[in-house]
């Protein structure tokens, strides 16, 4: 089974790679970008009995091991591939 | 207008991270995964006239500074959020 762990910093966070993506484009001439922001994705191929079993495994990686939970936020997608 | 870049490395480049991570979750105890790739998750905020103006703007970004072409593949995804 495939899922996915999208990865986020919290909306209130800084995230200083962002903002050097951001100003690196600009200096590339690439106009218009207000803002950026770096997050991760993590993609599982896992064994799971059925969709729920695979969550709540996920969910477990995700506060343990995948997601920092004082700084970011992360969403889990079973069967997606983006 | 919100846009996404999805960052993930070919098939056939090895991932370090995600087997470090695989292992991890082993020894963690979550069972049942079988492989784990790592990947980039860029979200921008932008200003363009249309999404096709979006589209080819990311596409620069994203050829000349957001993925290495060699090793990584990405996805552009304009207007949504995940």
């Amino acid at each position: 089974m495939k899922a996915t762990v999208y990865v986020r910093l919290k909306a209130e966070v800084l995230d200083p790679q962002g903002e050097a993506v951001r100003r690196a484009l600009a200096h590339m001439g690439v106009d218009g970008v207000r803002g950026v922001r770096v997050g991760k994705l993590i993609e599982l191929d896992i064994e799971a009995a059925d969709v729920d079993a695979a969550r709540a495994m996920l969910k477990r990686a995700a506060d343990e091991l995948l997601a920092n939970p004082v700084m970011e936020d992360y969403e889990v997608v079973v069967g997606s591939s983006a």
